[in-house]
């Protein structure tokens, strides 16, 4: 791969000191080296094919260059696109990620964000949190920089990026509403998650009866969906919409449709939430909430190494990314409309 | 979190000297101390939640305990269950995963590598190779511990593991053949990846006609199917029968299908190839070719461990993994037969 490129070759060929290529190419310290200057120091390490060495880097910052990005199930496919993210935007700022997969187990999470600390890692990026997460909310009390995505904290000091689901579920239930649909019920995945709570308030808030329909799952997945449509076709037959808390849960909802002999949309229009790969494929293909994952990520992402840098020390800071509803073949107007 | 259980703590528990505790936890030591002393140890460990000192170990192993996961696209629903795998075994073996993205760009995973390297990672588990992949056969020049995942590289002395995607292909075939079909076509992924090439030559073998129909596509992906399927009913109207290169390619079929007219599985049938997330959830439910990629990557972990440990010099090893073909609804007798 031939001989690296160091920092003096960036410097020479940029016409400047190497302390100040070192200054103008330091993720940590933005904006402390002319605008004109560090366009053609970055240009020219761009050139030069030019990387930090991360050893000689870490003895100089005391720094480890590396961040812990902590997930609750890398299969789970509303994962890797945020994941993706996150890793794009450190990568190009000279800094490793070292994943963290805790199954969605809270034993599990804390033995790793152990592990994470005890490696020396330089903040942490969380997907894991749960409402109550005792592990996540010690790491604002220690000053771990931290940032959350999707899953928030309650109570706890730490800047949140996710996508605005109460924006796409008010939209979700308006266009049901314009539809013609009165008896709209909602299947909610577990309530220890902030983004259920995001979810069925915005719900409530929108549906625009006092005592809507909604029955909570333990899990986001397909079979919890199945569980809560066998429930609410035998204890509210009359309702003629679902807002599924997620994609999975409204595949769920698909085959117990399906096996009960009711037609989606035709006899029970269906929304899901997150656009995950696939769902435009399905028959009917989703109506769902598309939340930009990949956006998410990057955000979190730039918002940590913004706190590495030392600024932005607000920090309870919430940023929510547009969400947008994306109508396919799975709403209609109700039969009786 | 408490006190941090150490070394001493477990040997104390278990009986044993603090140093017969430390080689019965080190994974680069396995059977260096008699079983049932290990095993007390183990379980001593188990029971105080210890954990080594990853810092204090890599300065007395002149390891990093860090092992780099190089993908080609973590958002590519084949890869997450693989790195699941990898992260498990590796984590419970005390090494932390770096993972690395290359975005399928082959400069990408050139400098990737370079930065894994230059971080000094104990080793690496490879699932971007390309046949042709000169970064990847210089690591094998260079010694550095590496396993492949998935794809392999021509000519290269590293180890992989794979599904055994070539039974899986003739299950296919035989499955087709048996329901009376005798122009099945196969639709391939790109030619610079062995998975294309593993799956072709099975094809050809077990087909039983001297040329087969076969297309060849420019990535793994739905545009990819849609393209091919449309050249194969303009170029190949007496096919009754799809074998598609992996799933992304059968969903791309279905579609072109469903504009044409066509029902799947009457007027064609379609086998894809990996059973991803949803692909049971289609209309019909597709028949594919299962691979076991959490086991794909448990086991390409194992062998890394095992050569960090010194054991098993045999770097061309094939591990091929059992394959299973899925029966759904997409295959049935040709409409003629």
């Amino acid at each position: 791969m031939g001989r690296r490129a160091t920092i003096r070759d960036v410097a020479a060929r940029a016409g400047v000191h190497p302390a100040t290529a070192s200054r103008a190419l330091n993720p940590a310290l933005p904006g402390r080296v002319a605008a004109e200057t560090a366009r053609r120091v970055v240009e020219a390490a761009r050139e030069l094919g030019y990387r930090p060495d991360p050893a000689a880097r870490s003895l100089r910052t005391r720094r480890s260059g590396l961040v812990g990005v902590v997930v609750p199930d890398i299969a789970n496919p509303v994962i890797p696109p945020i994941v993706r993210g996150v890793e794009n935007v450190l990568w190009s700022a000279g800094i490793a990620c070292l994943l963290a997969d805790t199954d969605n187990d809270p034993d599990r999470e804390a033995a790793l964000i152990a592990e994470l600390r005890a490696r020396r890692c330089d903040g942490l990026i969380v997907a894991t949190a749960t409402r109550a997460d005792e592990t996540v909310a010690h790491l604002a009390d220690e000053e771990v920089p931290t940032v959350l995505v999707t899953r928030a904290v309650e109570g706890a000091d730490l800047p949140l990026v996710a996508g605005d689901d109460a924006s796409g579920v008010r939209a979700a239930v308006a266009h049901l509403r314009e539809l013609g649909h009165e008896r709209i019920a909602h299947l909610t995945g577990p309530l220890e998650l902030s983004t259920t709570v995001r979810r069925l308030e915005a719900f409530r808030d929108a549906v625009g009866v006092d005592d809507p329909v909604v029955l909570h799952g333990e899990g986001f997945t397909i079979p919890t969906g199945r569980t809560l449509a066998a429930q609410l076709l035998e204890r509210h037959p009359e309702t003629t919409a679902i807002l599924a808390g997620n994609d999975m849960i409204a595949v769920g909802c698909y085959d117990v449709l399906a096996a009960a002999g009711l037609r989606v949309p035709d006899d029970m229009s269906v929304v899901g939430h997150n656009d995950m790969p696939l769902v435009d494929s399905l028959s009917p293909p989703l109506t769902t909430v598309a939340i930009p994952q990949e956006e998410i990520g990057e955000q979190a992402a730039r918002i940590l190494l913004d706190r590495l840098a030392g600024d932005s020390p607000d920090g309870s800071a919430v940023r929510l990314m547009p969400t947008e509803l994306v109508v396919r073949g799975s709403t209609a107007p109700p039969r009786r409309a």
